[in-house]
């Protein structure tokens, strides 16, 4: 949660003046959301969210992230929707930064996961590959099996600092995870971070998807893997398999799985769950004294990495 | 900025089941508030401010905070009207607070405060100053004249960690300033803290007042003095002699000042920028280290507090 740049009312009126939605009724920072600044702007015609990208986002991927969201939106998926300016400018900038506007999106994301939002989250998963299709950018995965080993790098020779063990874990892992990586899967558009805080609900049906700055082109079934570890496991540790087997279920019911994706649960949910793992570590280790945002613990996916390390196949996932 | 405190979807829905608000479309932190956690909460009904009071704000202050904002509100000053809960109660407990829904006020703060932003603060400040009569509660200023020796003396043996020179010149200006402080002037309902990001704008029109969790029963032109230390100084330090004039005039023209009020605006103003000196300058020295909230620079206010211990009178203000 974080709203880092300050926005003065006058650079905002002259902002909004390039577009076509009204003058600011009411702006106020939004704590979500903790690598841009997020911002609710209400207009004299709507509600909207305004985001200025801070460092970690590349404005080169701009184009690409926004030209996805209105891609899938064009496609009927609930997504927010990039506000273009009267120049058909996607962005502009704003306080310093690259700026966007997208449409509101009603609904609550859950703070306590029960079963019938992971088959929610199923089906929008599947809705959002296949209405990814079709879109002519692609962006390479930033934070996929290429990008693991250099990341584990910059964190290998303080891990042990985390936990007695950890880089030596980390390490073989790794080698075991990349040598089993799958190729020839179905690739397409994913979001790759659909973690519960980007999914709203209304009542126990999901209402929209949000955050796609982590949408690469990649392995359809490697963005379940993600939701596997983001949705199934309970707050004390243990995977609870019916969340599985409903969220698998649900995606499954859009689009059904081939056989070698269902084989490749196992090492797509290990790589994902390294993914975060490594990220988590090397935050951990950097984040600087005091920080305004406290990082999350990696053990947590460090234990997650040992559960699907020591799955056999996609019946430890609820599957027949 | 701030959210302190994280609410479950359960437990919101448990909450408003006790309203007659309709239920959740949306409900999201706002990075706006120091002492409490200000979510915008929007229901099928219509868009509203819930707050949950931290450790800061007494419970037993509750019925005053609250029902003044009514009082208010009910005679027409704009500011957000606390919505009662079914059973007639004005706040009730969520996730281990007390926790109250008022509606949504439309507008924007100002960043950088021009001097018609003045005038039109003074006018709405008389105006909360005329609504506030006949409100049947009172609450003594916990932050007025009789507070500031015991605060400082939380302080005082380590003022000169922040500027040497600084305890002693505290020192002085305390005995002064209570020395000379008016007894007889018209008291009622103050806000005590009309800061620019308590005051909401549509254009150069108020909107809306907001946060009246420092209001109390004072004398009213010390409102004003509070006003002349938040509005009428420059980044630079310089004061703005127009926004003061601007600002006065404003709220004679809507209450005229008594010779006597005008004639104590200087002891009233240095009170009030030692009242802002003394709580930053606890806050500085005593903010954990990494907290979440930078602390204000407490010599802002030792500025101030010069300027108004050199001012002679009323002139010094801009009035004739």
């Amino acid at each position: 949660m974080a709203v880092y740049t300050e926005v003065s009312d006058e650079a905002l009126s002259a902002f909004l003046a390039a577009y076509d939605i009204g003058t600011a009724v009411s702006f106020k920072g939004i704590a979500e959301g903790v690598e841009n600044s997020n911002f609710l702007l209400i207009t004299t015609r709507g509600q909207y969210v305004l985001t200025l990208y801070e460092k970690r986002v590349d404005p080169a991927d701009l184009p690409y992230f926004l030209g996805l969201m209105r891609h899938l939106a064009a496609r009927g998926l609930s997504c927010p929707l990039p506000v273009a300016a009267a120049d058909g400018a996607l962005f502009r900038p704003l306080a310093g930064r690259p700026a966007a506007i997208a449409t509101f999106l009603p609904g609550v994301w859950p703070r306590r996961v029960r079963n019938e939002h992971c088959a929610g989250v199923g089906a929008a998963l599947a809705r959002l590959h296949a209405a990814g299709e079709g879109f002519a950018l692609t962006r390479a995965n930033a934070l996929g099996p290429a990008g693991w080993r250099p990341l584990f790098e910059r964190s290998a020779a303080r891990s042990d600092e985390v936990r007695a063990g950890l880089g030596e874990e980390i390490d073989t892992a790794l080698a075991s995870i990349l040598a089993a990586w799958p190729d020839g899967l179905p690739r397409g558009q994913i979001h790759a971070d659909l973690f519960p805080d980007n999914v709203f609900f209304l009542g126990d049906e999901v209402s929209g998807l949000i955050d796609f700055y982590f949408a690469c082109t990649d392995l359809l079934a490697y963005d379940i893997a993600v939701c596997l570890n983001a949705w199934c496991f309970e707050p004390d540790g243990s995977f609870n398999v019916t969340k599985a087997r409903l969220m698998l279920g649900a995606y499954a019911a859009e689009r059904p799985l081939l056989p070698e994706e269902r084989e490749a649960l196992p090492v797509l949910a290990a790589g994902a769950a390294l993914r975060f793992l490594l990220t988590r570590l090397y935050d951990w280790l950097n984040h600087p004294p005091g920080a305004f945002v406290t990082p999350k613990d990696p053990l947590e996916y460090a234990r997650k990495l040992r559960f699907h390390r020591a799955a056999r196949s996609a019946r430890d996932y609820g599957l027949d």
